[in-house]
């Protein structure tokens, strides 16, 4: 039987581990890797930021909609992600799997390799894991990341005048489930959008360095996460509609769906954009784009008014 | 409807994360806690020591025969040991979990309290976590620890000659489960301990300080556990079976059900007792004991043989 037909259960916990490992190399950051009770990282400032999320089948992915790869690399963004939207530079992950025993081998090693694959973008490694059982596969994945010297950015700090910038792609991932939603492939970029997100991470730490007073990573919809920070920080924000892009896949799939494609913009999530505020008059250097500007008040306005449309993620709604 | 009362999925995933939040208080190494992208904590020495474990409900725990409080404890406790082993003190976990919409409020609460009771014992704090939805109970949590300056100390390094320390119960949370697996209760002390396991926690550090070769959280059974630093070290180790105590509840329980207790002792797994080496002649303090050498050859004998019981934790077998 050659690996690609074996499954989890005949490859045996200890098998698998080993599998795993050989496939995860460890970056310049990492002191111990995976094999002893814990690892051991750098941390070089003497900081060390940290995040964890849960990925469930079923809610938060469809083996059928995603390959393993696409939900490896995903699951790592999401983590990496919130590191950089701290204004650190991702190091290490640590990622736990449950998975059912027939599960094939190939598709945990494939999700490795998407794991490994994001976590190249920003150099970070895999230091360690855990394997359990269970009817789904659940992943759960924490990210460790470092400041490098700078001050991390809350989402607490905005102030009265500053401009609200972003960087990164809005209402792709929306767009694509709701196109996979209807039984469609198709905009394909859509659906790969929603398949792979495509965080600028680079963009976190340079908020930082420019001096954002806020910074926020867009995983619930931009007038959910925005409307995290106008609470945290107590004031309004206000952003301009005309101050985003439609492009013309996530037009025509509107107009396909019947639905005005500002709603994904706006409300829709996953994308992993970073959206910031920085002091007035900051220049923002490429990849940022001036979407509004803090105000006196509380919540979100669009347009000069309160969004009425939908919000963003709900898990017990 | 009081809290006692409510559902997680009534209650909502921001409304819940500000429960947990609450009942979580922060402490000295923690910089940033819970309620940003992600938590900022002190790594003193430059460095950090990081694990993850998964725990999914009736594979790893059962909420009819364990307390969510004790489900917490034990979930924070296999955690905790896994960073003391490295020598390291532990400073943080985050918690991942993934939960059915109609359990109680109160049981998750119990749960974090329990997690919570778990970390007050080595002052460590909980970070950051994640909530999600599934049919059964997963927890997946990651510890992260400081070396506080000394190495870590690894499976690798035992070497010929070297004494074999044990710091830590064995075989209680196995025969705990041995009875409660027959449906019975009692002997009272095996089931609590099998429900919540009391790890040494500052035997690791101690270990660290007093030059131990190679160290390892005894979690899959002592036999097994030695085997992995036997393997990693290239080396055989000895054990001498009269080193270990049998309590009168264990002889018991043995007795009652038909099983020789050495067999918890040598094969348990859970009960999260450290195993070290050390360099011959090195005086082990109060609450280590001798229990065998580091020999020529390969894997662990007892008295002089292979063990031929059963051996540890099987996840795919």
């Amino acid at each position: 039987m050659t690996d690609g037909e074996a499954t989890v259960g005949e490859t045996g916990e200890f098998g698998l581990i080993r599998e795993l490992a050989a496939r995860l190399p460890q970056g310049g950051d990492i002191l111990l890797g995976p094999g002893d009770d814990a690892a051991v990282l750098r941390a070089p400032d003497g900081r060390v930021v940290a995040t964890t999320d849960m990925l469930v089948e079923r809610r938060d992915f469809r083996r059928d909609w995603s390959s393993a790869h696409d939900i490896g690399r995903k699951s790592a963004a999401q983590n990496l992600a919130d590191v950089a939207a701290m204004g650190a530079r991702p190091t290490a992950l640590l990622v736990g799997l449950a998975i059912p025993a027939d599960l094939p081998l190939a598709w945990v090693l494939e999700l490795a390799d998407g794991i490994r694959a994001e976590c190249d973008l920003v150099g970070a490694s895999v230091v360690g894991g855990d394997v359990s059982r269970a009817d789904v596969v659940t992943i759960a994945i924490t990210a460790l990341g470092s400041l490098d010297g700078v001050e991390p950015v809350r989402r607490g700090g905005a102030r009265l005048g500053d401009i609200v910038g972003l960087s990164g792609r809005l209402g792709w991932s929306a767009a694509g489930l709701a196109v996979l939603s209807r039984g469609f492939r198709s905009p394909r970029v859509l659906v790969e959008a929603h398949r792979r997100p495509d965080p600028p991470y680079a963009a976190g730490p340079e908020a930082a360095r420019l001096g954002a007073t806020a910074l926020i990573d867009v995983s619930d919809g931009l007038v959910a996460d925005l409307g995290h920070v106008a609470a945290a920080s107590g004031v309004g924000i206000a952003v301009r509609s005309d101050a985003f892009d439609v492009p013309a896949p996530m037009r025509d799939a509107g107009s396909a769906l019947g639905v005005d494609p500002l709603q994904w913009v706006l409300a829709g999530g996953e994308d992993h954009a970073f959206a910031a505020t920085f002091p007035a008059g900051t220049v923002l250097p490429e990849g940022w784009r001036v979407i509004g500007e803090v105000v006196d008040g509380e919540g979100v306005l669009v347009d000069g008014a309160p969004w009425e449309g939908p919000g963003g993620h709900v898990h017990f709604g």
